[in-house]
């Protein structure tokens, strides 16, 4: 079923989709179809996914890599519909679509919380190992200085207390009748898409377009309002420049935040792009810009770092806030915080790159 | 004076050399002149340099500005004396010039030990300054955390100590026989310099380029030797790989510091072929290869930044080491110390860049 979207396919390998025959949905061939049997048929293949992947979870019972691997793919696809209904927003029976829509975000932070916090300790555990000489050459580097190991041990306290909160939380989520409303929901979706009554009687190839169209200037727009060209300079220091700058309150810089939050938007909007894409592809059974799908994809994955490091900096920060900790631990915290700071500055300069792309290829 | 080096003309602005009349020294025209008379000719000149920065350096009393400015002309003629008589070696009576040489490189080191603690604290207090935000648009930055605004004067009160011990040694170090022969050798050089007897038979235009290249291509195999394909990679985050290493002993971080060596002795190696070629360009009282001159010094300051940060950073490092301090004190120079060592890899990075262009251009 995944293999339907394009950009998923066209990650995976490059064996691509032109070679293999069309898959007609029940919108009928490209040409004629409407946009509103085209949406639908997106939307009802992602519910599908949806109710799979969580009757996976529930019947993953105790064994964590399975429930994690369910969660994932339930996020996935409450990501895609969440996006989908709001770039062709027009088309659907606004009235429970938004709703459906807020829900879905809900449903997908809950969920995604606990994996976050995992993913982010490995990475603050990488850091380290890295910072300690462990992947250089030379033989003898590998062994992190007192300061480091207690670091590393203080943030394998603070992130796994707030993981496990977070899987509590999310079980908890899955038992509350909000969530039931959710399946329910997607089990309606699944069947049947509430769309607008005009929908039916638009062409697909027109309807659709202007509207993925819309989604892309709207990345355009703020993607050009970001500090590009400072960041396309290497080595510009500029995400680093309110590391000690006392505005940061007690529970976070939010000098590093507001720097941050422009490019955490920018995140989103790739993202919808992306499933705007997909949808187009769908209609046309092939990908109609195989280069500007790989492009977006690159394009959110260096914003996904941006936004993981930023996160992995802000908790080094935190974590040296932990009162009566030694000043080695703070230090090596001081040294974790910049050197994520800095992954954070070599996103925004892997972003510039591949933005330039993006916009020499784009209609 | 100054203006007979076409490095420092070339550095010094756009009106190039080539527009004024040949001052032909003793040596003659180009094309006859003897190895030994060029080379006599431009030690003599910067030994009137160092003779000349001496005197003001006496004359100078309280005034540290006019005795830090005699101090640096003086280390400034020491490196092109010691520098030149290394490269040129083969021409000179090397039982005298050698002797001369180490004393200079002593006299250089000691006079510039009170200006590179004053040159660091001014970097460190710098990027502090940066770190707090103070540089950044939007009005509200500017504040240093309490960590920050102590490691500040952590870091003064450390520094000024070095300087004004360094300050100490530079005046003892003044009033010694040591000295005193240095100040007699160069007096001798001013009035006539000791070369080897064969130096006098060989003509400048083959015997110079000759040695020149030599210097050449110890710098080009010390600089190929240099990790140049990774540093070329922005951000690849080399630099920091032993931050917090342990092999990092109770004085410094050794583990840096053997990554950074190889860079420090290319650096040397830029300089001894920067003063080759001032030779040269004497010789032909114009400047022989002007790209190669600005590309060398360009090298040479990418290196001095490289080398300057590094220092910086061990610096901050070694700060943290001072028993009872507060662990925002601690983090602060985690944070400054891995600012620096990004900067250690801009200095690569930027390297890279003009090291190409010296190899595309130059013999």
């Amino acid at each position: 079923m995944t293999t339907k979207y394009p950009a998923v396919r066209a990650a995976a390998g490059p064996a691509g989709p032109l070679g293999t025959p069309g898959q007609p949905g029940k919108s009928g061939p490209p040409g004629t179809a409407t946009a509103g049997d085209v949406l639908a048929d997106y939307l009802q293949a992602q519910a599908v996914e949806f109710l799979r992947s969580l009757r996976l979870h529930g019947e993953s019972g105790a064994d964590a890599d399975e429930a994690g691997e369910a969660a994932r793919l339930l996020r996935r696809s409450a990501r895609r519909i969440a996006g989908v209904l709001y770039v062709y927003r027009p088309l659907t029976d606004t009235d429970w679509t938004d709703q459906l829509r807020t829900e879905l975000v809900w449903l997908s932070d809950v969920l995604g919380r606990e994996h976050a916090y995992a993913a982010r300790l490995a990475r603050l555990r990488g850091a380290l190992h890295r910072l300690s000489g462990a992947d250089a050459g030379g033989g003898n580097g590998g062994c992190p200085t007192v300061g480091a190991a207690r670091a590393g041990a203080l943030l394998e306290r603070r992130l796994t207390l707030a993981r496990t909160r977070a899987h509590s939380a999310a079980l908890q989520a899955l038992g509350t009748s909000r969530f039931h409303a959710v399946a329910d929901a997607a089990a309606l979706l699944a069947s049947e898409v509430p769309l607008d009554p005009g929908a039916s009687g638009l062409l697909a190839r027109q309807a659709l377009p202007r509207l993925a169209e819309q989604a892309h200037r709207r990345l355009a727009e703020a993607a050009e309002a970001l500090p590009l060209a400072a960041a396309g300079h290497p080595y510009n220091a500029e995400a680093l420049t309110h590391g000690l700058a006392a505005t940061a309150g007690p529970d976070g810089p939010p000098a590093e935040g507001r720097q941050d939050a422009p490019w955490h938007q920018v995140r989103r909007l790739v993202r919808l792009r992306r499933y705007a894409q997909e949808v187009l592809d769908e209609h046309e059974q092939t990908e109609v810009e195989p280069s500007l799908s790989v492009r977006l994809l690159g394009a959110g994955q260096a914003l996904d770092r941006h936004r993981d490091a930023a996160e992995a900096a802000a908790d080094a920060a935190a974590a040296a806030r932990t009162p009566r900790i030694a000043p080695a631990t703070a230090y090596a915290l001081g040294v974790l915080h910049a050197d994520q700071r800095h992954e954070v500055e070599a996103a925004r300069f892997a972003f510039g790159r591949i933005w330039q792309r993006v916009t020499a290829g784009a209609p």
